[in-house]
């Protein structure tokens, strides 16, 4: 399909505004929905204008991670394009990710006569073990060829990125975690699963015993399990196949990495919505296509907090009108996921969404919800089909066939 | 998506009902379908708690047979894993198929020097026809290395099964009926389509030639044509691939063969709703996934009988509480396809569903009808995403991508 679309491009002066209000979709609780109890009068009229329907990430019943629920808002199949856990947990410690990169979780781990005793080392706090790290960076710089790069994370965790000279060949991560996920038995070998992955996996083996040259005296950080080997996807350019100049604008660090995966600007932003806004309007002439990433709905929705979830809906409706005011061609609300309070999760469930742009029908459904959305001119469609519905509302598709 | 799902499975305690009402679905008839006009006080009230919609067993336009409906039921593509007419006959005569066998349809019929006089025996009396059968396996029980074996059924039709010591190559049944459709001609003669069903046709020219011996002095019943030549697919595991212990509950044989085919535990039942409800109840707690078919509502849709399959749905629903009662954690009750009693066939028109769980919206669906379900929270659907869907309910899938 990106292939289609790229064939029928065409440029003009139009922009593309998608905000993206993290896990938006809910469930009932007292019989009505996070979005349902939500003041938010703004987002309501905006419906009423609007295309309005639901949108499914990956296929129904399929929960989304947040990797493959916005590969799909922009385009790609999150089937083929799949983010590993490694990059992405680097993309969300604010790595400049690289093509030829290998990236991977560690935890430090307390060992005992080559048995795991505490996988977590005792959730060693955050100062101790961001110390141990910077002490590996110091002494591990290089292992054969690779350039190693380490990057503290909370408590017992790290990251590690293997940077190779060039691209590895595709499957070159395949390689089996080493964390056994229980105590009492020794780790795992570095196994490759397939024969691809055996240039990373003995560079992984050296680095596993170096590391444990350098830790091996402390007292519970005294050896490191390894899981979620990722390879950088050589995915493609975002602004060549659609044409467009993309900025990102969000606060948490993963999602500038995955917009930065794809070739958008993301330049680094502090703050919460009030500076996503700020810096919208700042940078709003210069680009045709903005993704903003709003992360606080999600994560009332995660700590199943409902009331939480809703106050955020609201809080976004109240700087709306600053963003209709900047008139773009095409104004896209929705979310890459739910995240029902009621499950503290992500789920499965269709993500409500309005599109507004001068072509659409309208005055179909009257408030933002899900069950709104289901009655809208969009109905229920695959996520990926959302970037050629915008890019032709934005009148930037050329007619297929003659 | 079935080695998606595969990859996502998470066992846990709860359990899911999927009742079949077979045909389900119908069309007005002075305005009024089948369901609409039928008193089900029970399904209206759990229409409106549940989610509703309607599913597409194959595709737009396509009818779906009993193979196809009850195929996507259970999550499988119905144009990858098609069951051949033979098989399906076999299973309808509560054959014990195994992956090494091949089933066929034979008729009886007269032929008189060389040519077919009469296609059908004169549609000889299923007592007559049946101790030819009996003659038949008495007199012919290996041909080659392939065990034989005779299935009376009703009037001038039988069922033979060609069971080979191992399972043969993909194309092993690839054979052209010898039935011409027509008398006044011979018989034709077998003909594999591809050389994989060489081996096969082999087997049943010795068949035909052997059978002819044996009954080439009745008055009647000299001959036989044979159709619907097809292998027992090997097809995956429902069990294994969704990492549950099934139960198929079905008075008709037909299903239990289907169920059995996938490896669903299927006993055998005799009687009718009554019987099958009461065999829900005993066996209830001794399985995770539980698939109840309940035969009449096609029958009488077949029988162009419109309050009749009203009255069987009206009839189902004084037994709903019975099985409310049992509080599976996700119950469906839907059709393999529609058979409105206007067509007195299956039909393409999709299937009227609900499906109540704890994660569904509710609220919108005030009765349970086709055009009801139009409005629904599911939409209109493939039926192969029923599984993922009713999985992910159960809380038995993961998340797909950190």
């Amino acid at each position: 399909m990106q292939k289609l679309i790229k064939d029928l491009i065409q440029k003009n002066n139009t922009s593309i505004l998608l905000i993206v209000l993290d896990g938006l979709g809910g469930l009932p609780v007292n019989g009505k929905t996070e979005l349902e109890v939500a003041y938010k009068p703004n987002l309501d009229a905006l419906a009423k204008e609007s295309a309005c329907g639901l949108h499914v990430p990956v296929s129904m019943g399929i929960t989304p991670g947040s990797g493959p629920g916005h590969i799909s808002l922009f385009g790609y199949d999150p089937l083929e394009w799949q983010i590993g856990r490694g990059v992405l947990e680097a993309l969300g410690l604010d790595i400049e990710l690289k093509k030829t990169d290998i990236a991977l979780r560690a935890n430090y781990a307390t060992i005992e006569q080559g048995i795991i005793k505490d996988r977590r080392a005792g959730r060693i706090p955050t100062d101790q073990s961001r110390k141990i790290t910077e002490r590996l960076q110091e002494k591990i710089k290089k292992i054969d060829d690779a350039e190693i790069i380490f990057a503290p994370g909370m408590e017992h965790r790290f990251t590690v990125v293997l940077r190779f000279p060039e691209a590895l060949p595709k499957g070159s991560a395949s390689i089996k975690d080493t964390d056994p996920q229980k105590e009492g038995t020794p780790p795992l070998s570095v196994t490759p699963e397939i024969p691809a992955a055996e240039r990373v996996a003995k560079v992984v083996e050296k680095l596993i015993s170096s590391i444990a040259t350098v830790i091996q005296g402390e007292p519970k950080a005294n050896f490191i399990l390894l899981r979620g080997f990722s390879q950088v996807p050589d995915i493609p350019n975002f602004g060549k196949i659609y044409g467009l100049k993309p900025l990102c604008i969000a606060a948490y660090p993963m999602y500038r990495g995955l917009a930065k995966l794809i070739g958008m600007d993301a330049p680094t932003i502090k703050g919460d919505i009030r500076e996503e806004i700020d810096f919208l309007k700042q940078n709003y002439n210069d680009y045709d296509f903005i993704f903003l990433h709003v992360k606080k709905v999600d994560s009332y929705g995660e700590d199943g907090n409902f009331e939480g979830k809703a106050s955020k809906i609201a809080e976004f409706d109240k700087v709306l009108p600053e963003i209709l005011a900047l008139n773009a061609d095409v104004l896209i609300i929705t979310g890459d996921h739910s995240t029902p309070s009621v499950l503290k999760s992500h789920s499965w469930h269709p993500v409500p969404i309005l599109l507004k742009s001068p072509y659409v029908f309208g005055n179909i459904c009257m408030t933002f919800s899900e069950r709104e959305c289901i009655k809208g001119e969009l109905g229920i469609f695959p996520t990926i089909n959302l970037m050629p519905l915008a890019l032709a509302n934005a009148l930037r598709l050329k007619k297929f066939g003659a």
